[in-house]
């Protein structure tokens, strides 16, 4: 008899028709065994309806309102589901974030839980009672009502699993899993098994986008075993878990990311301060910075000079670059360049960190296609390229054949693993 | 400096234009100096969207979390409220019901208010911000939230009034306050300035449906003066408020309803425990009784046989009739007749207490129209007959013709006075 907590979206929670289809799902596991706690998102369009009000009034609303508005799309979602639930004859007992309660700060519309006391939902369990849970909010000490955030919900089940100390989180969703790429670019892609925190952090952050990064962040923190499961198909979905537990290929996936616009100021003096002179206004106006590069300095006429790199999205190109342009200038810096419409690939996978040699066959595998990397960033677990946007799904193709990422991992790993530790 | 609450109900907040006029209308009170409290009903058609989402599951909900689902209507318009109230540079504060608290009985669905504690409103108040509360729903001791039934946002606003001994609760609604008679029916019907609680009372609960009756009740109770007047057109509207206040006139209103059915038992033995085993089956299967009027008893052959006689809902008529008859049997009673489609028109004044002689005056102007009467009952403050529901609007008319409604009290008063001293 496991405890599992089980997340179900927007999409999966759309009509009293499916909210019904998931009480029928909840209960043949609660008949099986085991205990439930159900965590759900406002239906599907209801979070835009409240939006749409909030926007009739024309001006900016006030944060704290904002809550108070958009945690009745989940609120509603529990009623429905806790009378759905009842009538398939298992009990159930719907939980707003105040009635756990979940703590949060008070950071409105992007509040952070801070702790969950869960004996409330323990009583709930206890009485054979299905406690259903409004993801997505909080309450702050003061008792005012807080929302975690667009997809927030994900972070709420998480967050519940870890207070409640569950067998395993499931994030129900519209795909079976997290798949080596995007099957929309490379038909093969395969779904996998088991990936880790840490590479699912890699590629949540870089496109693959089936669950929230902050919830993958806590379930790696607290150790709790998160699956992505479809919520109308059957099937095991994909494991994350911590490193230790999992078979390890060289590369996990491959993630990437288009409308990318790469900025280089060229022979800037190398000197202390010069990253945050550079940077410092791109971040006062809420350009987000992805990849950041310096080259080593090199010495002219005595004075040491660097290159320096970094990439926006595409839509804050030229707001960037006119920063840019100001502060090079005041630095006395050679030359800006920059790029629009780059692309991003990421190799990700923790078997890096055992396996030399990844790089070589990553550059390799490209410069076979004629691919031109204008830029190169790696970590330990992780090697991107920056390429022109033409050249992406043909990147990401050659890449995900060259790792044959297609077949399942033992069988790359026993074919591989000789030469890496020959090398 | 006053300090008022005032409600708002679904029709006045309807669109997010209209919730903008009324943080326009809260602005201006403001602005002359006085403290508002602002309770608010769910956007108009929000509550009936809800219901339906709960049809939508086929079965009936369980009324804990049908009062979940309920809550979050007017959880929307105080979000949306304070919004609007935060852009016309008055700062808001929106309350739900726990977060006040507005404790309440466990009776889901139309629970009772316990006690409010009144310190976050103060604080708020303190802060010179306007509290926006939510209408219509409480919290119990166990934390479960309730709803106080359909329209009992006017009981909150009432409640709040009164913990807080505010200087008036104001209920702002479609009409702009309460009149002698439905103007529908008589076009020289006329707004009260000021009516009792006690004759608002017989008035709510026999058709002039502006007040939610326990609104009515709870502000006769802690002496709260309660205004009725219109959201979007000026005027002094109608106050409600203890007797001793009001300059009186014989009648203040005619009421009416219509759909009445009429049972009668015919000669039933006068014995205790008669009236029960007639009216307790009609009780247990919800069927709500009106009138109820027994005549004397009259000794025939021996023993006292009376006539037992009550109106109950058209709809219920046929049920009624049925149980009626299995009891009456039981009782060994000579006979069971039934009347449906009949209508009950009522005066209502407190006037009648020091004024004699206003039966006489009403039964002699329906005599006139040549209207039977089918029944009479009166009390205190209030004569009610059932007549033939063709018969109604000529009675409410001759009526309002006969106590001269459509003058002001003053005149109505002086002139009748002097004959009723002599009588």
């Amino acid at each position: 008899m496991a405890l599992i907590v089980q997340k179900y979206g927007g999409s999966s929670v759309s009509t009293t028709d499916k909210i019904r289809r998931i009480a029928d799902k909840v209960k043949a596991f609660r008949d099986q065994g085991d205990d439930v706690v159900v965590v759900v998102s406002a239906m599907g369009g209801e979070t835009d309806r409240l939006q749409e009000l909030a926007d009739g009034l024309g001006a900016e609303p006030a944060p704290r309102e904002m809550d108070v508005l958009l945690s009745t799309g989940e609120q509603v979602t529990i009623a429905i589901l806790a009378m759905a639930m009842d009538q398939t004859g298992v009990p159930a007992q719907s939980f707003t974030g105040w009635q756990i309660p979940i703590v949060s700060d008070d950071v409105h519309s992007k509040a952070r839980i801070e702790r969950i006391e869960s004996e409330n939902l323990r009583q709930a369990l206890d009485a054979q009672r299905v406690p259903v849970v409004a993801g997505f909010q909080g309450i702050t000490e003061g008792n005012a009502i807080t929302t975690l955030g667009r997809g927030g919900s994900d972070t709420t089940a998480v967050a519940l699993a870890a207070a409640l100390d569950a067998d395993e989180c499931q994030i129900y969703t519209d795909v079976d899993g997290v798949y080596t790429t995007d099957p929309r670019i490379v038909s093969k892609a395969r779904r996998l098994d088991k990936v880790t925190f840490e590479e699912m952090l890699e590629m949540a952050s870089l496109g693959s986008r089936v669950l929230q990064i902050r919830a993958v962040e806590f379930a790696g923190k607290y150790n709790v075993p998160l699956r992505v499961c479809s919520t109308f198909d059957e099937g095991p979905g994909t494991l994350i878990t911590l490193e230790d537990n999992v078979e390890e290929p060289i590369i996990s996936g491959i993630a990437f990311t288009k409308d990318e616009a790469q900025l280089t100021v060229l022979g800037v003096p190398d000197q202390p301060g010069v990253a945050y002179a550079l940077l410092g206004p791109i971040g006062e106006n809420n350009i987000e910075v992805d990849m950041i590069l310096q080259n080593v300095s090199e010495l002219t006429d005595g004075a040491p000079l660097t290159d320096f790199t970094f990439t926006v999205h595409t839509g804050d190109f030229e707001a960037a670059k006119a920063l840019l342009e100001k502060s090079a200038a005041d630095l006395g810096a050679r030359q800006v360049s920059g790029e629009s419409g780059v692309a991003k690939v990421s190799l990700v996978g923790v078997g890096m960190r055992s396996h030399a040699n990844v790089a070589a066959r990553m550059f390799k595998a490209l410069a076979n296609e004629n691919i031109n990397l204008r830029m190169i960033s790696t970590t330990e677990i992780k090697i991107s390229i920056v390429i022109e946007t033409k050249y992406l799904e043909l990147a990401v193709r050659a890449l995900h054949d060259e790792f044959e990422l297609d077949q399942p991992p033992q069988k790359v790993e026993s074919e591989l693993t000789p030469t890496d530790e020959q090398s």
